[in-house]
Formats: C-alpha cells, structure tokens, sequence
C-alpha cells in the first residue's frame, strides 16, 4: 500500500494491520515532556479531530491532565534545544492495538506528530492508520525558507501560516528577510526612525516579533532575522542618511533591482550605530545565527565618495569588494561581541572571517563547495528561488551534495542544507502562499530525505495529497485561485477563465519585470498573479500525451482523455470572449486565449491523420509549427504550458503514427 | 440602469454618461484632511487599482503628495470624531469629466470612498463609473456587529478583515464580546490571573487590542467593549475565585449554556475589584460606552448563599431580579466615575438608572419601546441573531422603527440602531466569515437605508454582488466552502458533495445544540460547518419554482430549468456514495443524500404529470407527499432546503397543473 508522506522517511516498514480510529480515542505523554510538547500533542489532537470530524474525549492536554491509555503514547526523552545539530531524530510504531512515538528530544517529537497526522487513512468503515514502524531523522540539519518583508510587507497571520506550512513538512528554519531598499520591517527602540519613516507604517512590532519568534519555536522552528547590508538599504537612509555613502535625504524606493545608496564603511560612526542597532536585535532574536546579507553592493556610491576612496588609500583597501570585506570583517567583531555568529551570500565569504561564519549560496554549488574545502559551513539556495516559478521537479532534484560531490566526507559536512528563497517582488499576503506551496514541500523532502529519494512521478503524486494538507493549516494557495479569477471576471462565473489559466503559468525567472515596470504600489491582481508556477492540468495533460506518444499514439483511454482536454480548449476562446467583454482587465489574455484554441484545433486534426492512417503533408506540419511557435509568446507575462506536447503531438501523428 | 450599492443611499440621480478610468487616474484630497482620510484614499486607490488591474500613478496620497487634478476630488470641511451622533453624511458627483467627493466629516468621506467603489462598473472599453449625484446620510447613528471572542477565540486578522466588511457596507460600531464563561480574552496588568488562567493562553495583549481599535477607527467604527457581568463569569473565578458566589475552585467551561456561577454583589471587595479593573479598561478602550452584559443571570448561587441573602435581608432587596438592580447601580457608578456611560441587555433595565445608559434588546421592540417611554436610549439585535442561520430577508425585513411603531418622534429619536450578534458556539475562525457575511450586509441596509428601502428580491440581487467585493477584503465566506469540501471528501473531487450542500443549511435557533452534545473542543469541520445560512442555490430553486407555479407550470424555459436542476440531484446520490466510502465523516449524510435523489425523482415524476396532462392518482400524491415529510428531517444537523418548493410541485403538477 502507497504511504503519502512527506518528506518520506528514512526508513519505513509496513506490518500487517490498522489501528483504527474512534471517538474515544486518547493520548498519553510520557518521559520529560515540555510544554512545547504538551502544546503541539494539543495542536495534533485538534488536527485530528477536525481532518476526521471526530469528538474526542480530551481538551487540552497537560501535566495534568494527561491520562494513561494504550491508544496513542508520546514518549520523549527529554526538551530539545533550538540549536543547529539538535536531534531531531523520532520513531513511530503502530500495531493495532497501540501506537507509539518516541524521540530523543521534544523537537523530534513534533515531527513524529506530523508524520502521524499525514499516515491517517480512512476506508468505507472509518479512519485508521495503517500498522508500520518508522525510524526517521533529516539528512541535513539547516532546512530553510525565506520570505522577503521588506519589498511588499507580510503580516504576522501571513507568516504563521507559513511557519504552520514548514512545520507541516519538517522546515526548521524561518529566514526572516526583514529590511530592504523598499522597506524596514522591524519596530527599532533604539533608532526609530528606522520604523518609523523606512515603513509606511507596515512594521513588525517587537511584540509581533517575539510572538513569531515563540509560535516558531512551539513548532521546533528557528528564526533567523536578516538585516541586508552595506547595500539594500536605502529604507535605512530616509531616517538615518549619516550612515550613507553618498548624501541624502533619502527616500523609501518603489522600484525593483539593484540600488546605489550604500552604508559608507569608511565611517566610525557607522559602525557605532550598527553596534548599538545590534545590541538591541541580537537581544530580540534569540538565534545563535545573524544574517547580514551582504549582496548586491553596486559599489557606485564608494567610488563617487572622495572620503572613501582617501580611507581606502590609507588602509590598503585595493578595491570595492575588499572594502566590503573590511565591513564584514568590523560587522562580524560587533556580532561576536553579542554573541552571534554571521551567515551572509555568497559575496561575504574572505578568509580573514572565522570559521563558524555561514556562507549562504545564491551562485550554486561551486561557491559553496569553495568555501568548504577551505573550512567553511554554507547552505544552498541556488536551485531554490521559487519567486522564479520553475517547476517543482527542477527544485526537487537540485541536491546541495549530489552524488558526484567533489567534496571529502568532512567537507560534507560542512554543507548544512539550504533554503527555499520567497523573494516578495510579485507577490502579496494574497499571493505568496501560492508561489510558496506546494513546490517548497519537495524542497523540504530534498533537505530532509535520503538522497536517493528522487523519483519525481512519485513526487508529483504526493505532492498533490499534501497540498490538501497544507491547505486545512490555513494556507491559501488553493483557495485564493478561484477568488482571484471571481474578481478577474467580475462575476461568479469563472467556468472558461478557469479553463484557460489552469494552463498558464507566470514567466519565468526574471522576464516579469522585464516586460513591464512594476513599483511597490502595482496591483497583484492580474491573470499572472493567479495563475500558478507548475500549473497541474498542464502537467497532468504533458504527461498524458508522453504516455500516448510511448504507445505510438495507441493507447485508446489516452487518446480519449487527451482528445477530451483539446475539445474542451479549443471551446474555450468563444466563451472567454464573451467573460472579456465584461472584465477589460482581460483583454491582455485575450489573443493567448485564442492561441489555446488554435494550439487545441491544430492537435485534435493531427489526431484526424492518425485515425486517417495518413500522413500530414509538410505544408501543414510546418504551417502548424509556425502557430505553435507563434503561442509559445508570453501575454499578460504568462505562458500557454501546452505547446510542446502539441507540438510533439503534430509531430508524430501527423506523420500518422511512427 | 441598475446600481448595485449596498446599503442604497437616502437619495440617488442618475445622469447622462460616464468616468471613463484609465491608467492617469489622480485623487486630490482638499480641505481640513486628517490621516484618517489620507489612509483611507490610499486604501481605496490600491482597492481599485486592484479590481481593475490598472495601474495608477499615485502612491501614498500624503500632504505632501497630493496632487491638482480634475479626475477624483475628495473635499473634507473637519475631522470628525468617533462618537454617537457624528455626521456621516457625504455627496458625490459622478460627470463625465469630474468625480467629487463632499463631506462634512472625515467618517462621511470614508462611507462616500467605499460607495464610490462599489459605484465602478464595466464594459467593452474599460471601467467606469456611470455619471450620478448621491446624497446620503445613515438613517440610525449605531449600526453594529457583535462578534463573541469568548466561546472561541477569534484571533486579530479574523477580528480585522471583519472590520473591513463592516466599513465596506457602513458599519459604525465594533461591539467585541470578550470575556464569558469559557475565556476571558484580554490582557489585564492589574488582575492577570484574569488573562493567565482564564484563556488558555488564547487572549489579546493590550498592544494587539490597541492595534484594532485603530485599525476600527481608521475605517470610522466604534469599538465598544463587553465584559459580561454578573453572569458568564466562570473564567474570571478560574484565577479570582473569592469573586464567586459559591466556593472555588473554578474552571474554564468547556460547554454551552446558562451557568450557575456568578458574581457575589454582596461583597464591597468586588466592586473594589471591578472599580480597579474598569479603571484600567476604560482607559484602554475609549469608547464613551461600556457594556456591561448582564445576561442570562440564573440566580441558583445567590439563593444557595446564606450570607448573600443575609445582605438581601438587610438591604431590602426583594428578589434576585432586585438584586442585580443592585448590582448594576454599582457598576455603573464606576463608569461613570471613569467617563463612560453603561450599555447592557434588556435585563439591567431599571429605573433608577441615568437616562444615558443604554438598553440592548435581545427580546425585542415590546421591551426596547417600553424604555424609550421611560425615556432611555436602546438599540435592537432581537431579529439580528446571525448566529441562528435564519434566512437573510427574515434579518432585513426587521425594521427597528416600522411605520406603524407605537412612538412618539421624541422616542423614535431614542432608538439607536441595532447591532448583529455573532454568538460563537459554533464557530472557529474557519466558520464565522460565512456566518457573519453576506447575510450582515442586509442588516447594514436595514440600519443604513430609509425604511421604505425594502425590496427583497432586489436586496438579495445585490446581495450577491457585494457577496463576491466582501471577498475581496479577505473575507472568507465564500473561498473556504470548497476549501472545506475537499477536506471533507479527502480528495479534490468535491463535486457530488458540493451539489449536496449547495442545498443544505445547517440547522436552525438553537437545535444544534440541542442534538449533539458539543464542547468548546468538538470538531468544526463537519458538513454541518461547510453548510451555509440562506442557501443560494435552495433559494434559486425555490424561486424558479415559484414562478413557474405562477406560470401554472407552463413557464418552459423555467420548466427546463427546474428540471436540469433535478435531474442532477436525482443521480447525485449514486456518485456521493461512492466519495462516502473513502470519507467516513460523509457518512452522518448518507440518507439525507439519498433524499435529495428521492425528493428529485417525485418531482420530476409530477411533471410527467403535467406533461401528459394527467392527474397522478391520490395514492401517489399521498405516498409522495409522506417521502417529502420524512425527508425534511435534519441529518448530521443539516436540513434539505428544497422539500416545501418540491411539495407545491407535487400539490399543483400532480393534479396535472390547475
């Protein structure tokens, strides 16, 4: 029988038999339990009840109120720390008559919990789980997601949801991105003017961030705050412009890209400021780790400033990026003093750092193999920017230490895991769950997994189970789609819309902004807000047409069903037509609407030269082609993901079969 | 050309033309302009620009950054302030060339804002808003919605996007339940036992509640706390039990209902107690008004205490009616020492208290007519019960001053308004947006709207549109019905369930309750929470029903109509069978599945009736009519809504149309 899990275990064994499921079904506690533990029993007993709309006898479980039973015993040897490395290994054995999950530490119970909850199964006599034994623990110890505050803010219900998501599938650390040249997102006491004119008024208080930080822990999660600098900090400027490099006044930007404005590192005072700016954030966030960026300084503004260009004479400093060093190097001196160690890109790394910095890789492997064999820890997101919109299975095989590793087994590990990357330019509270889910769940599997856990079919099937999971923790990546299309169309009827935008999927990598200019203000409401990265239909209809096409274009279900999409497509255009009328916001999707049923119309006659036994005669091929080329164009920055199955499909049918 | 606002203004012209929008479009905001009004232009600048998709030039409207344009004029003459009786009134002029705002208050100008966008409309060419002149002003000063944050805590972003519902139909005042038997819901610095034991932890830091009442004022409502008192007071005791009446220890309630423990109101510690306590409330919130409650009292702990009655001896108070008299003569004095002025339920009516308290009837006009008499101010929630899912046009066709009212002008004017009550039983914050909306926005007209505005079918035309804007605040109402329905099925194949509870509503008044035995811990998630109050479909049904009757059954094309749709219920159940098997949950619907199949086949048999313009026999009419009756009772606390509109089919086709 199929488990879903996922991430899938490191070793599971399947017996004979279901404990079954009823309404007085109980759990026990058991060993040195936290209230971390208490707490997320209670959360898994609630979750169960409302997944099966079971009545339990039992509330809130506590020391107190924890009873002895032989349903469902929690065992935990003892509370776990928040610390990379921590153990969060766990064991779940199910018979019939009871199950048992232990652990080592509270941390590895959680994540038996969630185990638990995605092995409940149900048949026609009611929910069970079915008899195996699983011992599990993660591959790498650093499984990560980023979200970006500071471009368009995310309130606090926004990212514990999120921090629900990543529990959910095993994530144990929130990469907190929290100031940008749009915005600093974090209620400063000591500066406040930081907050105060860098956010519009869209801040986390500290009160916010300590309840983010402890809903995190509850749920066995580390948050690690990011403060960008010396560049990606223009929102620092309007309050503070002294610690710039060029002079003010400064405002809040709204455009994308790469800034100037810069932290003048030629300047005391500067690094004054930033001593006391992290004395009081080291205090607030309790993480051992402080990330500080470090990316993307342009360097113009150094260049343009007399001032520093004298202190780099004076000091030996021969170019920009050893300038950025020697920031680095006094940044990482304040954060020792407060007791951090620093995690920073790619650009940060020089070997005057020591050696329990982070090198954090946005270039790749390489990068990252580099500054291992030279001692230093790293973790990879390169492979993992999902604000890019590619496709599930290109991030699920993205392996920071795939097999041919050129790496000795010390280096390894030093590779501690890696962090999917939400980086906040399209997206808004409205949008980002659907550009974080479910594509970050098989990058958690990744992280978590065996390596030789990669069989992306298996994958895909899962990961469609899962995302039904996510979504009842109250992620709204499929709920909002049909939201989005009911306001796209102005009324409820989002019959041929819906057609249409479930095979479209947003441009990729960073085409969006090149295509038109967005500020902070521009709405996030249009046809490629809604549409999806790895659109479902049109991966279920590519795969439908590579396993026709196996059978030579013979296999009659296949056939049908392929055949059922292209009539249903080709439709479509009249229908929409007439929905555009009334939704102007439309028209910009209104020709790759017609390019569907053009690309629907053209496929369904290749299919009449198969039934025919005839081949196509060149002229229509290439006429085809050419129309498929045509289709392939982005509109409205989205693309039509059917084109190159149809294009196979004119290909091999209509030589009539091959 | 008909207009969809709701609530309908006091007064509209329509003109000739049109505002054509486009990507230019500018706001000025003139006058004596609050932050209130800038954050309020801003908002509704990004809401347009998000339901068009256009792009607009303007940020952030500041001082600083309006500008002098002839496309949207906002003119303001004052700030106003958050109190009963401000003015809300404000004009708009819609031409061709020019829209003006015109308000005397920064609270008319943001109900003008949220009526000009629910003014734009479409077309071919793009949106637009139809030329027009508004001139409006809210026929009662207190238009409430009462949501019960005590029985299930109803967490900040839940509490906030309700605020926007509010302000997008004109609701002026917040009325937060927060303190009952089964939690007490807010952050207390003098008592915080209050908060520690009686919440679970699930209660709202004075940060958070600070947070909502700006956020409350920015949309210009009122937010007027509750603290229920003597009664509903279980939670408090859990950490102060010598405020009881009968001797600890107490626990947090986990069930419904009338409780036993109260209040002593013989003991001078507890109004020390309550004197210390609402001198920190009431600067916490600024309301002029505090409600007291004073509900649902039953007095057993007052006659089972002998030195409680021993005080009633010797102070000449009667009867446990007397007693409470008592108690809220107390209570008031403290509120007004602190500058406010005491509301409450029917129950602390008495004349002995000053004319500005205000009386809040559940039980109805008799009882809010007979204190204006006296002379007292009220406002009516009796017919405003959301949480007894009655159909919306019961709640709308509930005037608070019908014209044949048995008042004087001088009594007329002492009847506030009215507020819908969200009582939380039986809602989580999945739930309540579907309980609260669309239904509320009826009761806004109803308050909002001149009394003659009482077109039903109109309203419930309009109601589904401004259904679908509400969504777009983050509303829930509609988006977590399929959400729901696939965790129900435990797949994505929602389709025969969802033709199923297209025509269920749960149960209504108090049998859910009175059929399951449900605790503060019961599942949420059952059919029974996916089912919404005023089933549209059922509606629909019935209507067409309806009017076909009227038709003597010959309307044709709703003749086809009504039969497509029972032809799908008839083969509905076979399919819904099989999602039951793999969803045990399903099973408590089974039969009432089953029904809906029964219910289609009788009816579809009536029309062959008519068709063959026969009389069915009196046997079949009979046994049919038996079928209907036994498939009206509820099942898993849902009712099929369908069964009266299919027995006057049976009753009229049968004897082959009449």
């Amino acid at each position: 029988m199929g488990l879903n899990l996922m991430p899938v275990p490191a070793k599971v064994m399947q017996t004979e038999g279901q404990f079954r499921l009823s309404d007085s079904f109980k759990v026990a506690v058991k060993g040195d339990v936290s209230d971390k533990l208490y707490h997320g029993v209670t959360r898994t007993l609630r979750r169960l009840s409302r997944n099966t709309g079971l009545f339990f006898p039992q509330g809130t479980i506590t020391a107190e109120s924890t009873v002895d039973t032989t349903d469902f015993i929690v065992q935990c040897n003892r509370p776990g720390e928040l610390v990379l490395h921590e153990d969060e290994s766990y064991q779940i054995t199910v018979s019939p008559q009871v199950i048992t999950l232990t652990a080592e530490t509270d941390i590895g119970a959680l994540h038996g919990l969630q185990t638990f909850l995605q092995l409940v199964d149900a048949d026609s006599n009611g929910y069970f789980i079915p008899a195996l034994k699983i011992e599990d623990q993660p591959r790498f110890p650093w499984r990560g997601l980023l979200i970006d505050a500071g471009r368009h803010f995310i309130p606090v219900d926004v990212i514990k949801r999120n921090l629900d998501g990543m529990a959910a599938v095993k994530m144990n650390v929130f990469h907190w991105h929290l100031t940008e040249d749009q915005g600093f997102r974090v209620e400063c006491k000591t500066f406040p003017k930081l907050h105060e004119l860098g956010s519009d008024g869209f801040y986390y208080t500290q009160e916010q961030i300590k309840d983010v930080i402890n809903y995190a822990a509850a749920r066995g999660i580390r948050v690690v705050p990011e403060f960008d600098m010396p560049g990606h900090t223009t929102s620092w400027f309007v309050g503070y412009p002294e610690l710039a490099s060029a002079p003010g006044p400064y405002q809040i930007s709204r455009k994308w890209g790469i800034h100037d404005p810069v932290m003048d590192p030629a300047r005391e005072e500067v690094y004054q400021f930033l001593d006391d700016f992290f004395k009081e954030m080291c205090g607030l966030f309790p993480d051992k780790y402080m990330h500080i960026g470090g990316d993307e300084n342009n360097g113009k503004h150094w260049s343009a400033n007399p001032e520093i260009q004298t202190f780099m004479k004076a000091n030996d400093i021969p170019d920009n990026h050893a300038l950025q060093s020697y920031f680095n190097r006094r940044v990482q001196k304040i954060l020792a003093k407060y007791g951090k160690k620093m995690v920073g890109w790619d650009e940060i790394f020089h070997s005057d750092l020591p050696k329990d910095i982070v090198i954090h890789s946005w270039r790749g492997r390489q990068s990252l193999y580099e500054s291992a064999v030279q001692g230093y820890p790293g973790i990879l997101s390169n492979g993992y920017y999902i604000d890019l919109i590619q496709s599930t299975d290109f991030h699920y095989l993205n392996d920071p230490i795939p097999e041919n590793a050129p790496l000795k087994e010390r280096e390894k590990k030093l590779i501690l895991g890696g962090e999917a990357t939400m980086w906040s330019e399209f997206v808004s509270a409205e949008t980002i769950d659907s550009r974080i889910w479910p594509r970050t769940a098989a990058i958690a599997e990744r992280l978590w997994s065996p390596g030789h856990v990669k069989n992306v079919e298996d994958m895909y099937r899962r990961l469609e189970i899962v995302s039904l999971q996510l979504e009842r923790l109250g992620l709204t990546h499929e709920k909002n789609y049909l939201m989005m299309l009911r306001r796209l169309t102005n009324n409820t009827d989002i019959t041929a819309l819906k057609t249409l935008v479930d095979v479209l999927e947003p441009v990729k990598i960073y085409t969006r902004g090149e295509q038109r200019y967005y500020t902070q203000f521009s709405p996030l409401t249009r046809v490629v807000d809604a549409a999806r990265p790895d659109a479902k239909v049109a991966r279920h209809f590519r795969n439908l047409v590579d396993s026709l096409l196996t059978n030579n274009g013979n296999g009659n279900g296949q056939a049908q069903s392929v055949k059922n999409y292209l009539t249903r497509w080709k439709e479509n255009h009249e229908r929409l037509r007439m929905t555009i009328k009334k939704a102007p916001v439309l028209k910009e999707i209104e020709s790759i609407s017609e390019d569907l049923s053009v690309t629907a119309s053209i496929a369904l006659e290749s299919f009449k030269y198969l039934e025919n036994q005839q081949k196509a005669d060149s002229t229509w091929i290439a006429s085809s082609l050419e129309k498929l080329k045509n289709a392939k164009a982005p509109r409205g920055q989205t693309e039509l993901m059917i084109i190159p199955a149809v294009e196979k499909l004119v290909r091999v049918l209509g030589e009539g079969g091959n």
